[in-house]
């Protein structure tokens, strides 16, 4: 049983991931905090009637036997309370953005010294994470790879931060090679997509699509394919979940759920 | 049971196709012509020992009650042999390619004064043309929409023939929009694919591809995509079998595959 | 320019079916009804506060120029409405469920006498028809098919009755066939999905899914496939907008969207 | 730079695999060995003309500085000719099949006595084995997981023994779990497919198809899909090339390529 304590649970994230602990077995809540809130119990939160939890939302009144402390809250909020944590020796999983490079270095510096496990994660989809690390794995023998991305027409920028990204870690341990025909040409400028190192990114735009990528390896006479769709933000809880049964192992903190997987 | 003649019999597509022909229970063959043979009977070549068809290697010693000419012969011959059918009322189903645009619209010509049925068709791959189609069809609902053509890597041009084809067919009925978000911006140069009349195509090449194509339609909370995959050229079969079935029914000569499906 | 009124318009599809009228430059909302509401004017309610448009809550009071009536409200009043709007000449666009084959069929008898068009439409999503009308159009060439529905894991029946639709259409004008190998044994029962006139269907139920069909047909050497996914309700509102335009054409009441494509 | 010898080069794998030796510029063909040959050297086969690699067709006479022996022979001599290599101090990569248990144990007793790398390898093809690695590392984190596989319609079983592999291996990871709604009915029987551990497995048989499979893994609001297509055996030569380069490596004979990826 992993006892856990919710920041900002009066938020969206934040009470989807109270939620999610009150449903896993495995998981207790026992404390939520909101420097918004005036809260002293769980239960006056409409959504969570039925518990029985205690809240607070002043870091100095926090009393709790709590082993890892889930973070949804604001840029400004996110620094003090891991620190809070690692001092009090509970693993943080951070979901909040915003933090400089150097609170990030200060934050793994202070989880060393304290020997507390803790995770920064910018993106708690378990499905993008490992779409990357088998992309990665797979481009050793592959070395022929297409990424395709999919997203809705709103979206501004392309390719996407997780196309290019997974187009680094390929690139990582890939053998370099400019793939397709050295002859190739184009009859309708940008029809073979990006070029990253030689190899091809396309970006989809469609009403209708949510977030979706597919990393396409070819090699003589097999393919391989490998899909992530995120249909909605609640797939966050899987990974947030993941970490909390696995940080309390740790003796560091690491941006990056992959180094949990 | 229809009768049929195939022309060009010593070659691949040729010898492929009265394979078809025999294998077919609703065809019979009742000959072969091809110039480039001395065999007087179809059982003289090894591929076809157990057959009794005549072989005739002069246009003028055909004696046929066919009704269907199968043409896989070559640029050459095919015009000639077109005439020689339509003005025996037989009706021709051509695959051989290399016609002028004066030369068809003189077989055209012929076959409504003769009120014979033909088709000539650059791609008999009926998954490609019904995907055309199709797509057409959802153009009209649909006005986003996104091509993806994969190909393996010798292929030179991009996008492809039959990717450009299927644009300009949805196009004539598609309401005329620019997709995606007006502000949106490339990081990489290429990634929103090629632009053709607002709509995107995108041109994927690897090793262990054939021949694809992927219409990707998008609208509020739905999508749909008609995909077609050609592996080998036998799927060219499937097509001129359903001309041969069909081609009596008309009194004129088409153009393409579609007119008949 | 469509002048419509919106029946229902207090309910979730009605509220987003009115919101749609006044979205498109081609529409005009007119009117809304709604029996459960005491609102003079849409502007009396929250979602609607910038129009203005007249609410009526008995049929009776009702004085519009609309000519299409679209009615998202319940099995007991859609009879009455429908009858309402066809003795008053308005169009009636249907997406309430619950009529008997005796109300619909009297609904059709009195729609030809006063030669109004109408539609009563048990599936708006319009990816889901276009999948249905070119599958049987494919079936026609391609004897060969499996369709592969998917759900989300809660979904209790299987396969889908989307699916059975599919195969019965495409069962009216496939050439009968067994399909797959005659000596075919499963290791594992089920294996090859359900039965239908010598078709397979398979179902699919993971969590993250929404509503998926995939048909899939197969001949020598080729393949073709046609996808539809619903991710929202919010599509059936693109298939509500095609009746809009197109049901003053007819003079006639259809069941099924199919008819006006 | 790897010295190879190639035993059963007369055969349509062995010459393929005597070719990718001789294409790639990282090995050296150093010998060409088939008890059906009287070549004396590779040059003799209409195939090899260019070559001039020492042929042999006695294993006592093979006089070889190779490290690595790549077998395509049959299953009377393989067991000899990976004894003789392992023997002389190279590491076999053994594609033929048919060994018994004991004398694969016999030969992982004599290759760690002689501390020789090796590998017997049933399947070359990388991309599923990747798959089957790729799907048992997400099925730790996605327990609802299906997989289909589709083959050409002359397959008689199903499903498949990849199929059946790859839920074995998920099986020996996944948290146990019946998957589906609890009171879910199957209106067609097998629509849900074959069950596997609770997992559901389904097989697709269409013409045209080669051998395919895919695994799609779902969680709350998102999933993984992962999936392979072999078209060709030549995709077996990119696994083959694989092994050559890693065996020396190893001090033991592995039986399935998955231990050298």
């Amino acid at each position: 049983m992993v006892k856990v304590i919710v920041a900002g649970y009066k938020g969206r994230m934040g009470s989807t991931a109270a939620q999610m602990v009150i449903d896993n077995p495995d998981f207790e809540l026992v404390g939520v905090y909101d420097a918004r809130s005036k809260d002293q119990n769980l239960n006056e939160d409409d959504r969570f009637k039925s518990q029985d939890v205690p809240a607070f939302h002043d870091l100095d009144q926090i009393k709790t036997d709590a082993t890892v402390w889930i973070d949804f809250t604001i840029p400004t909020a996110v620094y003090e309370n891991a620190k809070f944590a690692l001092n009090h020796g509970i693993s943080p999983v951070i979901g909040t953005t915003g933090m400089t490079d150097e609170q990030v270095a200060d934050l793994q510096k202070l989880a060393k010294e304290k020997q507390v496990g803790g995770l920064i994660a910018p993106n708690f989809g378990i499905s993008a994470v490992l779409l990357m690390q088998f992309a990665q794995q797979a481009a050793k023998y592959f070395p022929d790879v297409e990424i395709i991305e999919m997203h809705h027409d709103d979206k501004i920028d392309s390719p996407s931060g997780t196309a290019i990204s997974t187009a680094k870690k390929i690139a990582e341990v890939r053998k370099p090679k400019q793939q397709g025909n050295p002859d190739a040409t184009e009859t309708l400028p940008g029809a073979r997509g990006a070029e990253y190192e030689g190899m091809r990114i396309h970006a989809v735009r469609l009403p209708g699509l949510v977030a979706h990528e597919e990393v396409m390896f070819g090699g003589p006479g097999e393919g391989l394919t490998i899909r992530q769709d995120s249909f909605d933000r609640i797939s966050f809880m899987t990974g947030v979940k993941v970490a909390v049964e696995k940080v309390n192992q740790y003796h560091e903190l690491f941006v990056g759920l992959e180094h949990l997987l």
